[in-house]
Formats: structure tokens, sequence, C-alpha cells
């Protein structure tokens, strides 16, 4: 368990540069090589008006589900761009195929609408595919943001048990990620790609991605928007030797250790972007319990996430519980008010369709348990047996700063 | 076309009292009476939770559709009150009919999960039931408000044809509500009562209310909630004698104008309710053409309506497109990027696929629109011939002060 992120797994190097388009001159570019074609998989965004990288990364995963090289430019988005931008992305990755040999695949970030500077890119691809090495895990994390704070980068150790004649193996899955808002508009997306040394076919390498993306990803909200530019690629198998026969097999307890060694990495990348949101001094962990089902309780928990009220209420360390219950009950899953139980940092305040009567103490833990940094809120719904947990942060007078004070 | 409101309909009137359930001493309880049963049709939150005066007036209504008089509580929502909330509510209309001979109708607003102080609340029905009259439209508009800074009121007189025997008639149209957010969480809710000396049949002022609610009510987002006691009520065929013959008929002219006169009064209010909008500066009238269907129209109007970074920027008064088309993206309709023609405040800033480049004049034109207090924003979808508008705020600091600054 080490925090070296995308780089700490064996066979994956990188490089990072600053072409100029990031106006502050900061690193905006980033290479990461694997040596050689490996299992890729990607799952992009659902936003209809998909920028140039997407279009162009899906095209190629479905001729071909895999990745020697992938580049990812910064401050500019390549969106809303028209014809010129997918021949703008094309051009990426011919050029990055030109120094690395076997496909590449593109991811973009930044600014929409302004045609990508394609000579500064296609220049700094000329600078940064010969430099790539192991040690630049630092810089590859730095170039791919925007408006975010921080690096965001997460990584696991795992050992994977024999299996037949192969002995047991310590395999490695790390990644980065970049993202602030889910979508902060102009300078938004989020973006990540994870890692491992384990072998895997395409098929698999797809599941066990959307099945990850599924439980962390999908799980944080702190717009309720979709970018034009979202993606999250999994690179399966770096570092074996060319004809290595190790591979983990749909169905085999490797391959359920395997999954959920990429769960906790997506998870903890998820939770970093989060802890960035724009504007955000806090996180809540919603949880829904005994819904009829897993869908259901999604939509629950992602009511109460992205409401407004209970989002402003967070920002004020406010433990309103009605505005709680009010978003749940929008959710259009049938609730019953009592059959509800709302237990808010442990503390349970409405059971049996009635608020309880808090008593002094009671009610000084539970304004301590909303003021906290990170705040837990768990509605039974009495309905069934599934559940689902989503992440929010609160709206906070920041978030607006932020979003009105951008100008185009 | 009088600002006189619900009150300015021959034959109702009405009475406000405060009854200290407001801590402030502002005037609290309204009746509207009618002078005897007339036609009522009603249009109530979908929130699961529902309020316990919603439960009661939706059996009311099921099984009588009319009406002699409304009351009004504001201060407290009898909201996840329980069995008790839905006695009280109970009681209130037992108390009104003892006073007012004939079926009556309730609605609350105010504070979600506080025992309704039922006492206070029959006292002060007894003190407003015997001095009902007809001057009182403004103590009885401002006695149903919460965080509204202001009253709302509609009114409009029509002219019916001539039909068969009938002579010509002018109607009157009028109506008050109030509503701050499509829910201001504990202090919150829409409601809106609209008023008609037009008689009619029960299933067709329903059909005209639910006609007008989905042109009006239905078209306005401030903060994407619904809160658990919205309500909108319509009343029809005040004023007229016990055994009037005149009854305006489905299918008629008589009809099609009075639907009309209602939608523009139901209008009215709506568009008051979201000028008043909790931290507004602005309101932008989002209208979708060329869509395929009226439903896919009003689902990408309320994406764009919807969307945080577009209400940040309108905050903002910046004309950032990208996040325009990015909200409208999300909607799941099948957008075609290269026939999307969006226009802000009359300037088009992207058709065919790309964004224009604005000479700086209309760069200066388009940031002026901005800053408007009503922002015109036009999307063609380039689809087919269904349009759809929807009114929306910015979301500024105020907002957020206002929802995270208020301590339950």
């Amino acid at each position: 368990v080490d925090g070296g992120g995308l780089l700490s797994v064996p066979g994956v190097c990188g490089a990072a540069v600053a072409t100029g388009v990031k106006p502050s001159g900061d690193l905006d570019l980033a290479i990461v090589d694997l040596g050689r074609p490996v299992t890729a998989a990607g799952v992009f965004t659902t936003n209809e008006l998909c920028a140039a990288p997407v279009t162009v990364c899906r095209e190629r995963l479905a001729q071909d589900p895999r990745a020697r090289a992938v580049v990812i430019n910064s401050g500019n988005a390549n969106a809303m761009t028209g014809e010129q931008g997918v021949l703008d992305a094309r051009a990426m990755l011919e050029r990055v195929e030109s120094h690395l040999e076997g496909p590449a695949l593109v991811l973009s970030t930044g600014i929409i609408g302004v045609p990508l500077p394609i000579a500064r890119v296609l220049e700094g691809i000329d600078r940064a595919a010969p430099s790539v090495c192991p040690g630049s895990g630092d810089q590859v994390a730095q170039a791919i943001l925007t408006t975010d704070t921080c690096t965001k980068t997460a990584a696991v150790e795992v050992d994977l048990p024999g299996e037949g004649d192969d002995p047991p193996r310590t395999i490695t899955v790390g990644g980065m990620a970049k993202g602030s808002g889910m979508i902060h508009p102009d300078m938004a997306t989020m973006l990540a790609i994870i890692a491992t040394d384990a072998p895997m076919a395409p098929q698999l390498a797809r599941d066990m991605l959307v099945a990850a993306v599924d439980r962390s990803f999908h799980t944080i909200t702190v717009d309720g928007d979709t970018s034009t530019n979202d993606a999250v690629l999994l690179l399966a198998g770096t570092g074996q030797p060319a004809g290595a026969q190790l591979e983990v097999r749909a169905g085999s307890q490797r391959a359920r250790i395997l999954a959920s060694a990429i769960t906790t990495v997506a998870t903890d990348l998820a939770l970093e972007i989060v802890r960035d949101g724009e504007g955000a001094t806090r996180v809540a962990r919603i949880t829904v319990h005994s819904a009829r089902t897993r869908t259901e309780a999604r939509a629950v928990a992602s009511a109460i996430a992205r409401s407004s009220l209970v989002k402003t209420a967070l920002a004020g360390a406010d433990p309103n519980w009605g505005r709680i219950l009010s978003a749940a009950a929008t959710a259009g899953v049938g609730l019953d008010a009592d059959r509800l139980c709302l237990t808010l940092g442990g503390i349970e305040v409405f059971a049996g369709g009635l608020p309880h009567r808090l008593d002094e103490p009671t009610r000084r833990s539970l304004d301590a348990a909303f003021a906290a940094p990170e705040v837990r809120i768990d509605l039974e719904l009495g309905l069934g047996q599934d559940q689902a947990t989503m992440y929010t942060t609160d709206l906070t007078k920041g978030y607006v700063e932020i979003n009105s004070e951008y100008t185009t």
C-alpha cells in the first residue's frame, strides 16, 4: 500500500511538459508509456456532446482493446470543436505513435469550444515522448490537473494466490485522477487512469472497470453535472514480459481479489476528487439501507446528494433532517414514512413516522457530528435488503464564487 | 386587468389573523370564503412524504370536488408529523366548517417536523371566520407568506362570448401565491389559489388547472426541489346565485378563452415566485425549440435550468455558452451537435457544430444581455417541431447564505 499512484505499477513510465496551452506556464501535457501494448478498457461520459478525444478513444478501443501509451493534455478540452477537433485528436495519437510504437489513447481537459492549439501540443509530444521514465509520477499527476488544488493518486499491492502450476504472485494496482467538480465547466472534467501489472483479457478488464466505476466515480457528486470529457481508463498487464503466460481468468479467486483492488483504488481516487470539490469544506457519506433494489437505494441516495438544500445545510453545519427526508421523497421509489429511520452521525433523529425529541446533550452531539469534515447520513427505507452509498460536498459561497467569477 | 388578486374575483371574501405560530407575530392564518360551495380542483406535490394537509385535501376532493372555504396557515407545514398531523388538519377543517357551513380545504406552509400548535390555530380560526370580508386581499396574501419578500397576486378580466340564449359576459380570474424556492426547506413551499366566477363542472376545472399548472408552475425552478406541501387550487363559479344556469362547457369557445385566462394568471403568479427566488438577482427564460416532442423540449430546458454551472454563470453575468450546451447534452434526448443553434439575448453564439467568432461590439452586446435582470436563452435542437420554456434563477452567494445560515 503505497501513495505512488499510476507510476508505482511495474512497467509504467511517464513524462510531462509545459506546452504553453495553459497560460500559467504550468505542466499541461503528459504521456504515460507502458513499453508495449497491454489490455485497455475505458468508461466514458454519457454527455451527448462528448469531446473529440472521447469519440476517438471509443473508436480506437472498439477496433483494438489495447494501448501502448496514453497522452493527456490539460488547459483545452478539445470539446465542441467540430470535425477539426477530431482531426486534432487523431493527430495527437499519430504523433505519439511515431515516437512510441503501438496503439495510443488520448484524453483532454480544459476550456470548451476553443480550437486546440495543435502545433503547441504536437511540439510538446515531441519533447515528452523521448523522455519517458519511471520516476516522473508526480509531474505526470500534476500535468493533468485544471482547477484541482492537489494531485490525486492511489495504489495498492495485493497477493494473488497460486493457481494450477502458477505460484502466488504480488501484483500492484495504481492510478491517478483529476477533477474538482464532476464537471467544472470550461476548466473541468473527471479523468482517471488505473493500471495493473496483472494481465487479463479485454472483456474481463472492461467488466472489472465498469464494476469499479459504478462503486466509485459513480458514487460521487459535486455539482450533479457530467462533463463532455469524463473518462476512466484501465490498463492491465503492464511490465509483463512479452510472452508471459499468467492471465487472470474471469470467475477465478484471483479475479475477485483483483476486482476488489481495482475498486479500492478507484474509490480512493473518487474520494480524493470529492474532497477537492470546488469550494467544498465538508463531505457527506450518504448510505441508503434496506431498499428494494440497489437501483432504488442509489436513486434515493442520489436525490439526497444532489439536493441544494441538503448541500447548503451541510455548508451551515446544520443537521436539518427535514431537508434530507424531503429530498429522499423526490426519488420516486415509493417511501413509507412509518418505515423510515434516519440516523445522522450515528444519532437516530426520525423513526416510525415521527422525529425524536432529542435532549440537550444529544442535540449537541448531533451538531458536532454535522460540523465534522466528514458527515455520515444513514437512511433505512425498511422496504428490502439492498443498499447504496453516495458521497457529496457541501454547497458553499466558495463554490458560487469559483463558478460565477470565472470569465469565458 | 387588475392587480387585486384572489379577492378581486366576485364572491370571494377573506380574513387574516396572527395566531402566534410565527414567532415574529406576523399574520399567519388566512381564511378564504366563497359564500357557498363552488367547484374545486387541486394539483398537489409529487413528494412522497406529503404533508398532512395535502393528504386531507386529496381525500376531501376525491369525496366531493367542491369547497365553500379554504384555510391556510403559515409558519408550520404540518409535515412529517405522523397521524397527529392528519388529526390536526381535520380539526382545522371542522373548526372552519363550524363557522362557515359547507366543505372546506386546508393548506399549510412553514417548518417541517414540528407538531402543529393546534390550540393557537383553532383559536385563530375562531377569530378569522366571523370577520371575512371582500376588502382583505392584501392581508390574506400576506398571511400565507414565509421567506417571501413580497406578496404575489394576479388577476385578469375576460369577455366570454354569448352562447345560445346566454348573452356575452365578463368574468374575472384572480389568484394569489407564495413561494421563494420551489421548496425552501423548513420554511418554504409553493402554494397558490386561483378563483373565477365562471362556473364549470369539476372535471373541466381539473383539466384546466392541470393544463395551466403544466404551463406555469411546472416551468419554474429555483433550487430544483419539490416541497412536501406544494399545492395549487382552482375554485370556479364564485359569486354566482345558487340557481344560476350559466356553465362553461368543455370544448366550447368559452372554455378555450377561460383556460387561457387561467393559464395567464398562473403564469403571472409563477413568474412572481421565480423573481422572488431565494438570493436571486436575475431570471433566465430558457426556450428549447424544434424538439421532437414537447416532453423532450422540456427535458432539455429543465437540464439547463437546473444546472448549477449555468446558474452560477448567470450569477456572474457570464455568457458561458459551453455550460449551457453541456447541460443540455445531459438530458438524454439524443442531440446532434451539427444541428444545434444557441442564441443568447438574441445573439447567435453556436451553430453547425462550432462556436461563432464574435467581434468585439457583438461580444459587448452579449455581455450586456447577460447582465440584464431577465436573460433569454434560446436553443434550437433541429430535430422536430415542438418547444418548451422554463424559467430559472441565478445561483448566488445570497442563496447559499439564506439556506446555510438558517438553523433548525
